[in-house]
């Protein structure tokens, strides 16, 4: 792992419309206490360059869907000691921090990454869409890397391979160490480690804004629709972000800043939509708009709540979803928070 | 377009076990102010005679699932001129308008259609089920005709043949124009556009109903999900109509009035569907019991709300839905509206 | 049928690990006041052998999903009965039962089985899944069996052969009548009537619980979907314990007590999901271990509805499930309510 550069130092005058090749690594920059130019009118917000470590201490909480638990614990003690003014709400295994007295915009990170469960005779059953390939390493939640594997049996169900002590029922997960090479982080479930990163910098940047931590969106948003309830009755919120990676595509590439998606399986309210679009405009941020017919969100689940909260999906594409190594463009990350972040600004502005 | 003949003129008498050919096309008739025979005991309530025309503004208002926002303005600008009592609250691009103190029954009508998205490459991605064939013309939301056509990519993906400068991420709808051909009415769109028709006849004639003009039911139903929340929480309601058009089939006919569906790929709770039943062999007007396996409706999205909505669905049957030229008896929409005023009045008799 | 066994007689001292052949019949046993020897603090709690005769009962109220009014009004009436200090509420076709002043655990046992609608020229449509095969006999909801039975149509669908006069739209269920062979109860429908037996048992012996009787599982789960809003939004639960049928398979099998499932295609909650297995160890009954990928329960709706009830699966396994001729174990029912009573009593402890 070589050195950490500080977030939101680069990018900023990068064209959404460069077709060029890939960004080259950012470089290291001095410490800047407000990069994004940001108000910051509570004298107990810490400093704000929150760095990339975040993101490996994020690596090493364990969560696929349904054991989100101790990764959220971690999470919430994280915020406390970071952000004291925000007000954190445990829902199950997903975590509310909200900040500012009426915050108009929630963001969504989900906590949870796919995995497996071990099932008899070692079968491993899917926990979400798990893409790995034979010969990948995998370990139980919580537990050192032994060496295991994952393999095919002859029916073409997913097996361990190797000896393990792990009881069936055991939650599994891939082994593979995070790494930065140059100015790309090389890991798995940077689904969504890197979301929950982008998300905890909003939280920092913004005074007013309710950020969800979700659990279960790889299988089937229980965090969100439960989430939306809390966010709806509580706060008003009506507004939302989904803080996610996406997927290095023809048409949206790795290195050219985040997405925007105008739609997926599910798509979302056009009016908020064009809202959301006209302040990324504004923001003078690189951003690249996403068009697809496949994939969901927490989105989907904040739809299905009921609750009528308007969603668009805001995230850095990442080569490889859900294998053992998933690749992203770490100035894609800063651009990913940096957006986010005017965005949560410029939709506030105005509701009351 | 020829001449428009007034609602609820005609087919009183027709038999719900008829098995003749399709009924004649329906005749001009003298204007009734009271054509059911309904009480009337709000002097503000407007004449009843609402026209077909209302149906042709309807068409001239674009809303594929996700871009409702236009024509739920127009609607509620529409309701609020000629049913001033009603109590209009717009959820998202929903709307619903209430009349009465305590309405006893709800009735839902989509106000969404299908369409598609614009990708890239000139690419079409479906909203919801479009049936569209290649050919038929096409044209973006809000804008007028220029010749654009479905055809298919080698790849079998749909595409948009013609020049364009529409961005990519907008919103596409068929472009034909309805026509009424003697009794019938041959146009895209019907699904919903009828439904909503005859929902605003049954806000005119009955002094006491909550009617739901829904979005998105041909994707997910979120309209129906929020609508049923209000409707719930709000006014207490636990009798739903699903007012919207069904299929013509080899058991249930254009022109034989509207049909009252028995189940789809939901089973509707059968003591509620009695009761409807009951009420609609009581009105002496003509209907068609529906058996489906298949398709759904906004009564699916109430029983995924959780609210304890019973829903019954009652709609007009038509010919070849979501292309480009539905085709509906104009018979079976004015006995469709006659039929739901009836029920709504029958179904809130007796209820706290 | 032969004599009854009483509950709860027996399988105290069995392994949960044996993996020998099938336990040997249940044996009649003395009446036992408090086979559990569980507190019994209210002098009005009726005397605790409920008998499997209810069982039987339950097997003479039809009730396919969408049809269980019936059902649910008798259910209601026994209740009254047996169980008075039972705080009854009627949602829909659901029922929830509740006992103690602030009950900290849900029982969910859904009250509807598979069936079948008869559509147009005789053509069956199912209801949720049935697994039914040619020559099973089948009768009208309510209606003695007048010797149809269940034939495949030419083109694969399903029909009735013989003459009926039940009108189309009627509901249809197996005519097979139960029987008990030796230590097995042999019957169609056993999913989910001995789930409902024994959330009645736990009714009877939990001082402080509250059971929903839930419509509308083997359809969409729209009983559970409405229960959940209840007992949240009036009794604040959060724990929840599934009380249905489960399949025999190579791993888990009929005879050696009741599975707690550790995942089916949903994943549960893994912090509740070990509480619920300390507890369960502690109890020191027999139970098996179960870890699917596919099947799926009222648990499923419970996160749906996101109320954030957490929720673990308890029950026998069956052969055939569906079919008409389901089989389970009496000892496995025994152990199943057994298990279930001391789960609620051990999660209920140091809750607020």
């Amino acid at each position: 792992m070589g050195t950490l550069p500080r977030p939101f130092a680069a990018r900023r005058g990068d064209s959404c419309v460069t077709h060029g090749g890939r960004a080259g690594a950012v470089k290291e920059s001095t410490r800047l206490t407000s990069p994004l130019g940001l108000r910051y009118n509570k004298p107990d917000v810490p400093d704000l360059n929150y760095p990339l470590e975040l993101l490996w201490d994020l690596f090493a909480q364990d969560s696929p869907s349904g054991d989100e638990g101790q990764a959220a614990d971690w999470l919430a003690a994280r915020l406390a000691r970071d952000v004291p003014d925000a007000h954190l709400t445990r829902l199950g295994d997903s975590l509310i921090a909200a900040r500012g007295d009426r915050p108009r915009v929630a963001v969504l990170a989900h906590l949870d990454t796919t995995g497996w469960t071990l099932g008899y005779d070692k079968r491993l059953l899917r926990i979400g869409g798990p893409d790995g390939k034979p010969g990948d390493g995998i370990r139980p939640v919580g537990r050192p890397d032994t060496g295991n594997t994952l393999a095919r049996r002859k029916d073409g169900a997913w097996r361990v391979r190797g000896k393990t002590d792990a009881p069936p029922g055991s939650c599994w997960v891939y082994s593979a160490r995070p790494a930065q090479n140059g100015g790309e982080i090389d890991a798995p479930y940077l689904d969504n480690r890197a979301g929950v990163w982008a998300a905890v910098q909003v939280l920092l940047h913004c005074p007013s804004v309710a950020v969800a931590f979700t659990s279960g969106e790889e299988t089937r948003g229980v965090g969100a629709l439960a989430c939306a309830r809390l966010l709806s009755e509580t706060h008003g919120i009506t507004q939302a972000l989904i803080c996610d990676l996406t997927w290095h595509t023809r048409w949206v590439k790795c290195g050219r800043g985040p997405a925007v998606s105008l739609r997926d399986s599910s798509v979302p309210r056009q009016s908020y939509l064009v809202r959301v679009l006209a302040q990324a405009e504004t923001s003078g941020l690189p951003f690249q708009r996403e068009i697809e017919s496949d994939g969901g969100s927490d989105g989907a689940a904040l739809d299905r709540s009921g609750f009528g909260i308007d969603w668009a999906f805001v995230g850095a594409p990442e080569n490889d979803p859900h294998t053992a190594r998933e690749r992203v463009d770490i100035g894609d990350l800063q651009g990913m928070a940096a957006l986010l972040v005017r965005l949560v600004d410029g939709l506030s502005e105005g509701q009351e």
